[in-house]
């Protein structure tokens, strides 16, 4: 039985507090806000669960295996690292911290220690996300061509972070699991309409050593809500709406044909041919995320092995995130990564 | 009477051929194409309608007055260049031309002849445009925010230009009628998935001297149609979808509200406040645009008037197009446009 | 502060019980159920709430004020004798009762007893179909000349009554509170594909003394979920679409002229005129119509007044019923209604 | 080749015209219409044409091969038998006549002359249609459990016969060569909200000597454009919806399984088990149905053979028509039809 010590019970720490209680295999131990009513009200739900106001004297609890940290990005660093130098296991919300220096040395921290880190990329664990992997694993959708996804609404303006950092991230998550290659290159722009707050409309394309690009479109301030990608291959195309109740993925058999082999004299025109044939939504499961997620969590830490959104993951995410961001200050500047290579498990 | 000869009768040819024969004040005189069974097919609808296979013989027919070009963008010039020396009124399908250089000279051509010159940019004259049009300038969307439009489907592969060409440009044309600014920059992404083609998916940033920003994604390699704008502005946003048989223009009573005044000591939070209002569906005309679009151009040549889309606006349109195009063969690299600064009519 | 009991905590009965628990003005008191495993939870989730096996035993505590029926329906009619009897007041499902003549004796006993007897017809407490309820009192939609719902999807099949009990009974609470008349008569349709089972589809409709009528389709064995209702009068039209996230009610003023002055000799196309203008969707609350509901339920037990949903709705209800039930037996046969007259607040 | 002489140059008639004069087989030879300006109309499009606008001259033109009749319902009795009797093949416009009577001496006369007799259900050649008619006979959908229709919007009010007649019709002309068997019995509701008018709106259910059920929703006076058709089997189930540009057919793998086997002891509950499976949009044909409809017409005379859609098809769809509108005047009131027996091709 693994206990965990939950910090930070604002918007997302309740579901967390909720599925740690509700796992076989984990039991809620203790959980930590700065804020008394919030506390007031952990205790009336689960009455008998620890509750700290510090979260410096929660890491240092001795009955606490693993700490889950849902606070604002900017304090993930310092609880993470306090966290695994107490040889406490690590669960953090997305993104995972403020810069790539930052990652690597909860990273290194992590492994120093033998400890378990995860990043909290929830869509990985989603029955439409671990559908569209497979897909591309399997070779269904034959040579991957674009990534393309519209994450858009009237959202709260985070104080912190630009939008990119609060919606991109989901996308660059679900693409660091579900795409063969990781980017090497980024362009963004976007635009801030707060006098001098963060952007609130953010584009992001990504580049790749094969023919492939991703793009991400995010913004705060549209009036409607939007939550759709296109997954583009050579076989077939994936839509993915995740405002859909059911039907979330739709396959489609359409395309182009490109004729490799072709002769001097012949015009271009030829060389394309288009296929438009029938369409699939496959079932999904309709397992929470954040459960299986968390069944992982326990797994990992019980074998000892690697999370699939563990703190490499979670790094290349804030990778792209900084220099995207870099690069939107410079009107769509394209800046290489350091790519990390893709390690498949 | 305004008797009118029609280059091209191929995808859109017969479109205007349509109207022209239609519409009170023009005649349909002529009609060029240099594949004699598409002439048979004319003489079979329209009887009594002269035919040339030859385009340089028909520019010089005396009983014409007017030439609309309707054949590939790279043709524009030559035959645009002919029917305005040989004294002709000119309508060009949009693209307008090839490059700036070829605008101008054609812009030049037109004024010293005193012809009127008009590039199709049919949207402009749908009803839907129209509203938006109406909603920038009479103030009821407050300041402008942004322009988003996304404009993707299975699409024939163009061999002499590629999508932004072909895609974009539609936006672009709505743009210079309904934006209260004209561009200043542009970033554009993009990919060819076809060895030696043009790029088949692209993404095109415009920034402003104002706060706002545009971003037009389009794509001949989806799956699905999409034809999908966001016009964001301080009072109310739009939401325009071309493919709605009814309720193309949503208006939503939607933004924030950002507190100007704020004092040192309250936290960013505060600063925004959100609106969520009721959504209004405005009923629209049925009018088809080309209709509107070539009784307009006769008022223009009746009464020596300057069109909305005349060669100057077409000119601009293919100014984002060339600079878009270099940028995206730079991964976003922005490039700044040598703005004309917008005349209003 | 109202004591509150309730029965049944299976589907519906834990909404019933958490909002009791959070509603000012209510104190959870008791929940009973006869399976454990239900009561376990109850204990879990509630500590300090008092549990029964026994509805017998429940009713008769002293320390209860209101008890709530949240069980099958075939057995609303004794626990609900029950605890008027006990000089409860009493929240029961919907449908009452298994026929009418259960209600009438159970409004009887409520007022004999001056106890305050609500029916939860939840839908009349959301936001959309109080925003109906308002559209047809203003005046706003003119006459009412229909009311058209479809309520369909693959749906648990029940085995005490047909589909009309289960799913019409939505759209006959609704009309009850919305309608500005009770139908006077009923023919029903339907189909059972279960050997010996209740009909899983159905087709209800109403027959009015004014030129009004209503229809309703229901099915549970649809591949689809569909909850769209249409209300059509002489001045506006709505549709309501129950699982549209936002803008549920979406009002069109559409419709017809009818020119009442015609003379003999005009034909009688030209009586007719048709409009055809703009849509609007009104931004409605989002409170959770059970709390709203829960604090009416307060109101009227405080100041002893007559709930929007009392005995007598629910009666009129379960009469359409019957009623429809029997026509369905007889392929459409119509039934009359002993009406009984709208009672307006 | 078959020389086509078409009365009725109004609404549709323009669509038969066009289809005569482009299909092989067939030769436009003549157009009636007793309005002057029509027949200008057709003059100038179809020079060359014979134009008369007595359409008793016109069926006496020995050169004319086959009559289409595309005038008001009311008409079709005498101008059909008219040309039958003339020793034209006919063609005649949904619905075929005003009752079973004229529709049976039609067809005795057809036979008798050893004429073509074909009504123009032209849904029945639809691309969409006819995959349901595969669905059913190839055993894809299993045993039929029922059809449901929408179809609805703000419509022109006919003047001579009712919603049912104007829009049901293209149910049960589907019906009719989808269903596996004819409907034995029709219980009709609906109202006219005009003075002196046709009912606007009409529910009409039909029951089959199998387990199923049938139910068509059609309606003048609706805000928004719905055709929607529903048709459930014990394998699987179709979403028919027309205006979808794409993927109008839709197939899901959801239903339930009935246990036929249980002891007497087990709960009926336990007899239902549910499946909800994958679903799957078959590509379809884009053809135009008219011109599938003509060849087939085409195919028949020149073969002697009976077309899909012959005079027996027509009157069985009046048939149901006509005691349809009787029971909608009797509330409901359900009326036996004389069925006629499928005749399966």
């Amino acid at each position: 039985m693994i206990n965990v010590g939950v910090i930070g019970y604002g918007y997302w720490g309740p579901n967390l507090v909720r599925n740690f209680a509700e796992t076989d295999g984990t039991r809620l131990a203790a959980v930590c806000d700065a804020r008394a009513e919030r506390l007031a009200l952990v205790e009336k739900r689960y009455p008998g669960t620890k509750t700290f106001r510090s979260w410096q004297e929660m890491v240092q609890d001795p009955s606490i295996d693993l700490v889950a940290v849902s606070t604002p990005v900017s304090t993930h660093f310092d609880m993470g690292m306090a966290a695994l130098r107490a040889g406490k296991h690590l669960l953090v919300e997305k993104p995972m911290a403020m810069n790539v220096d930052q990652c690597a040395r909860m990273v290194d921290e992590a492994a120093r220690r033998n400890r378990v880190l995860m990043v909290d990329h929830t869509f990985v664990y989603t029955p439409a996300v671990r559908k569209m992997h497979e897909l591309v694993s399997d070779g269904s959708l034959g040579d991957i061509y674009y990534y393309d996804s519209v994450r858009i609404n009237l959202g709260l303006f985070q104080h912190d972070v630009n939008v990119i950092w609060d919606l991109a991230v989901h996308d660059l998550a679900i693409m660091d699991f579900v795409m063969p290659e990781r980017p090497v290159a980024v362009s963004a722009t976007g635009i801030s309409h707060v006098p001098g707050g963060n952007e609130n409309i953010g584009y992001l394309t990504m580049f790749f050593n094969s023919k492939m690009i991703a793009h991400v479109h995010v913004n705060w301030l549209a009036p409607v809500k939007v939550r759709s990608t296109l997954l583009g291959g050579s076989r077939k195309m994936v839509v993915y709406d995740d405002l859909e109740p059911s039907e979330k993925i739709k396959i489609y058999d359409r395309g182009i044909t490109v004729n490799p082999d072709t002769s001097a004299d012949k015009v271009y025109k030829l060389m394309v041919g288009y296929r438009s044939g029938d369409m699939w939504a496959p079932r999904l499961d309709t397992a929470e995320a954040l459960g299986v997620e968390i069944r992982h969590l326990v797994d990992c830490i019980e074998h000892g092995t690697r999370p699939i959104t563990g703190g490499e993951a979670g790094m290349e995410v804030v990778r792209i995130l900084e220099n995207g961001t870099r690069s939107m200050k410079e009107q769509g500047q394209p800046i290489e990564l350091a790519a990390a290579g893709k390690v498949t498990a």
